[in-house]
């Protein structure tokens, strides 16, 4: 069963959760003098609204017309009840999945990168510079820089560019030129390729690069896929759209899950929700953060001031971090191996209206499997996190005998992932 | 824009064109004797509910509650407005595409998939077998398969499961055993594999093999994923589906446009429209089948009883052909390269009822990267056959100031065939 809203009913406002936190965000500081960084450090990298977007205290976003026309293109996304899922588990719950895999792209990642393109546009910017690893988030901006037709400059960590070729071909047929990184284009590229011509690089290396083309070309700034504020308030339109499509079953959920790597998809599903809890108009929702074993940055990390990147080049912000030198195992859920999260998720975690979990690669492509065999549907790796939570906690329900609505984030499809349930299959994975 | 339908609004009966020929379908024939084949032998292939759609003349089949509910995962499918390529066309006419690559298989398949694994099912059957090229129809009937609990046994050409393993792991994680063809399990395939062990394969022998098996194993039927009658009514669903959308917006086509390998995603398309040409209440749409110059079907075939595989296993049937023994060249869309085409879409084409034309694969892939580009969704590089001729269409309503109706079936994604863009990218198509 789907519910399905009609383009009329598409959001027309992203929520920002940010003044519903007990206590303001800390800001962020300069890497080099360790104060509260200047605007100015910011706008050299993000265009002016951006920035604005990132430290209002605004509740409510306007969402720009020219962006919900491109978001018309595959929002709003179907809520589905997994009742295949459901039955194999006989569970008395109700099992509910927003579907972000209808994207082109085939994930949540262009709800912001779509915005991301519109306001550089409009702010005159020619082009933007991006890094990505597997490609997810670099095929995203790629699908959306053309539509208001920037060009698109994207950094991809060599091994993956080497590895991984459909989202690299992916994202020049969207119109992106993709380096694999570390490149010759930029003096941080040229380092590491001194040392090794053949640099299987690193994402570290590749944000490196795209952020020193964005500071010393003229016309382009960098956009980012997940971490900070303005991706988060972007995301929301998941959950707001699955807020109207519950309330037209007349149903709230009583839990709310989604993977975790930056924390952009979990908190676009649950922010909505979350701000009902923290009012207090609905306070029986629980909320849960899935994230690897591999990568326990909530469940495992220290909340204090760290390097959004590897090298040191970005402002330090607070947050759970397993250290910015911490090298995640190259595991298949390549969207959740980040040492960091969100600092709003991170805030909000910490004051105890999250809770978090974490899964060993085993256990989720599992349950991945489980998912694609009941309900049709080939996971993302890092949506199969959510997943396998969601099964823990509908196979408590039937323990429990409770009548339990469950929603989750279906993040992405697993489409260009088959080689990872492929040795999964195979029993290479445990 | 987007057309939406509910689930409730999923239709609940296919159509069935035969009813409306000015002369009746000429009858299959028997390899052996040339004699109309014996409907025990159609029997120990297919289930017997099969055997009768495929030669009721009752107008409409009621779908079964069960194949709803599975219909339901993906269906109803968009009706989406091509709105930006009507801009950059700078065209008047409107263009829209029923999008069925939204089926977990990615394309149309699944719509007969799902009703031949349903009638197997409640006939006793325990075990489908069926061959596939590049997979998109393995694909589509393993994914069918699972939700009635059958097993599914796929043939794969030797080349395309060496060459394209995305596909084969999809089949894999859905339940599906799948052998490379020609393999040791048949004697057919044995024959092949005496020759040469890592013979490479073809269409032919993969048919030989499936069918083999299906004739020679206890509650074992076969599945063809074209060209028969039975499936093209099940792809009807596509047309009932895009008639209820245009009416919507109180719009009919002017053209309905599809490509065509064996002819089910076009007919599906077609036929609910083409019975109002044929009952004469909506004479003026016109009908396009679109093909690859180098597999010229219909616009270069000849009318004649032909077997339907290249070995001659096949009964014999009247339908536009370029011969059993033709050998496409190994074109990208494997799914249009057929030597023939359905009988009932060839019946309705030598009546004049549709019209037919071929275009090069440089041409085809121009149009697909061109729809990339400004509507966002890669095509399936059988479907950009179709965008092409849409194109040309729509520059021809420029030219002559014509605000027409265009619609066409977006058959399937081309998410899986990445690898052929990237060659037309690099200019290894012409």
């Amino acid at each position: 069963m789907k519910v399905i809203l009609s383009t009329e009913e598409l959001p027309r406002k992203w929520l920002n959760l940010a003044p519903y936190l007990p206590e303001p965000l800390e800001p962020p500081l300069d890497p080099q003098t360790k104060e509260p960084v200047s605007p100015e450090k910011l706008l050299a990298i993000f265009p002016e609204s951006i920035v604005e977007q990132e430290v209002t205290q605004e509740e409510w976003l306007e969402i720009p017309e020219d962006v919900l026309k491109v978001y018309s293109l595959y929002r709003p996304t179907p809520l589905i009840r997994a009742e295949n899922l459901e039955k194999y588990l006989e569970t008395p719950a109700k099992i509910f999945y927003k579907y972000e895999g209808v994207s082109p792209p085939g994930s949540h990642k262009p709800n912001t990168a779509i915005p991301q393109a519109y306001y550089n546009k409009i702010s005159g910017i020619k082009r933007l510079t991006t890094e990505t690893g597997a490609g997810q988030w670099g095929s995203s901006l790629a699908f959306a820089t053309q539509f208001f037709g920037l060009e698109c400059e994207v950094y991809m960590v060599r091994a993956s560019f080497k590895q991984k070729p459909y989202r690299r071909i992916l994202m020049e047929l969207w119109g992106a030129s993709v380096s694999p990184s570390p490149s010759d284009k930029t003096e941080s590229g040229k380092k590491f390729l001194a040392i090794d011509p053949e640099h299987p690089g690193s994402l570290g290396i590749a944000i490196s690069e795209a952020i020193e083309r964005a500071v010393t070309s003229k016309d382009t700034k960098y956009a980012l896929g997940s971490v900070l504020n303005h991706v988060l308030h972007h995301q929301t339109v998941i959950g707001l759209e699955a807020e109207l499509q519950m309330k037209k079953l007349g149903l709230y959920p009583d839990y709310v899950v989604g993977c975790v790597g930056g924390g952009s998809n979990f908190a676009g599903l649950a922010f909505p929700f979350l701000k009902h809890k923290i009012t207090g108009e609905k306070t029986h929702t629980e909320f849960l953060a899935v994230e690897p074993e591999s990568c326990p940055t909530l469940t495992k990390g220290e909340y204090r001031y760290d390097y959004g990147d590897t090298v040191g080049l970005t402002p330090l912000i607070k947050m759970y971090t397993l250290g910015a030198d911490f090298v995640p195992p190259p595991i298949h859920a390549g969207g959740l191996r980040y040492h960091g999260d969100a600092p709003l998720l991170c805030a909000f975690y910490h004051h105890g209206f999250i809770k978090a979990k974490a899964y060993s690669q085993g256990e989720v492509f599992s349950a991945g499997v489980l998912f694609a065999k009941t309900e049709g549907i080939v996971p993302a790796p890092e949506s199969t996190h959510a997943i396998k939570a969601v099964i823990d906690l509908a196979l408590e329900c039937k323990k429990n005998k409770e009548e339990k609505i469950i929603l989750f984030n279906l993040s992405g499809h697993g489409y260009f992932d088959l080689s990872a349930y492929d040795a999964y299959l195979k029993g290479e994975i445990k």
